[in-house]
């Protein structure tokens, strides 16, 4: 799977793929990831891709065309399955969409930054746009980093052992377990017996139990979709 | 204000806060972040901060005590406001926490990574879990650095122009209403009239026309909140 990520910031986003899960998905050749800086698809030699915004107002807005020529230049190339948009008025990014986009082959993620992209290019190139949450950010980079993070770890072969995966929150929209390690007493406070009881069938129900527990109490909207 | 993360990753964390408009609250020392690898706080000369989960099964769990150590020694030179653990299980970040987060003076981050954080850290020294979504990441130190992003530029003095972050979708319960800047026509594609009228008052009903209509059609249930 190859991302192609178009930033104006492309020094924040220098650290988040290149260790951890995201480095070895990448040593595996598992997962290409390109940051493209934007500036270098200016509309002048000044390397300009931003200016101020119609109607007046505080913030700059991000040009037409330096993001018109980045997406025409990488399509020359291969082609993307989605030209995704980070923004807050996006659709909710949830698992189900990073499953989705784990069996995409190519995409381009353009991330925002001042006060936002020309309307033009949210109508006549994006084709999603996904927002991470009810908050603004800096910029679209850290959200194009979850999103990226999101994926690449369901790339088969990313993890080491594929049932992790399949174990994690959301995955069957119901929450992950309490995990315990040693020791069995920290301080006065004690491991539940069960999880030292060496009997896997019991240890698997009582995961399941408190997962539904857990799951009612904080979360019983995703009870509503079993 | 200060913000002290911990983390088996601290790599992760190098560029997030390094440019743009982290950098600069870090520059005018409005936000200090610290970011502690956690393993000057574990338990043995290998530096073991994890260890296998009781009851069997994928993944490291990370260790009581380096955590334990982590939060008491941190909290021997200043008093902290919360003990925030990332985790998908949490109470969901939106704008409203950043607010409330952006007037506190100390904050820890705990990021979980491999499997999770043995429970017992979070009953007895977390003081508050937040999830930034309903999807799975590598770790948390990507969603831990999103918190920070959203918190540090509401700080004032952090944004060249307070009035920026205010007109931000979410700070009234309703999403930003579209940009434009030049040209007027690109590709035939123009920027509406009435921003280019020259007429504030035109414009600024304009914008809250749209945002309105943006946000009846995105997202209904903001509109709910008022």
């Amino acid at each position: 799977m190859r991302i192609d990520i178009i930033t104006v910031v492309p020094e924040l986003l220098e650290s988040p793929f290149s260790h951890s899960i995201m480095k070895r998905a990448r040593d595996k050749g598992l997962l290409e990831v390109h940051v493209h800086h934007l500036r270098q698809w200016a509309v002048n030699e000044y390397g300009q891709v931003d200016d101020y915004q119609y109607g007046g107002g505080a913030g700059m807005v991000m040009m037409c065309e330096p993001l018109a020529n980045a997406i025409e230049t990488l399509s020359k190339d291969r082609q993307y399955d989605e030209v995704i948009f980070m923004t807050p008025d996006g659709e909710r990014f949830n698992q189900s969409i990073a499953n989705q986009l784990s069996l995409k082959e190519n995409l381009i993620i353009i991330c925002g930054h001042y006060k936002g992209i020309d309307e033009r290019i949210r109508e006549h190139f994006v084709t999603r746009e996904i927002s991470i949450g009810d908050f603004v950010l800096s910029g679209g980079e850290l959200a194009a980093a979850i999103v990226v993070d999101a994926i690449g770890r369901l790339l088969p072969g990313v993890l080491n052992d594929e049932t992790s995966a399949l174990m994690d929150s959301f995955q069957d929209n119901i929450l992950a377990p309490p995990v315990y390690t040693r020791p069995a007493d920290f301080r006065g406070w004690k491991v539940p017996d069960i999880l030292l009881s060496g009997d896997p069938k019991k240890v698997e129900d009582w995961r399941y139990e408190q997962s539904i527990q857990r799951t009612k109490i904080r979360r019983p909207d995703l009870l509503d979709k079993h």
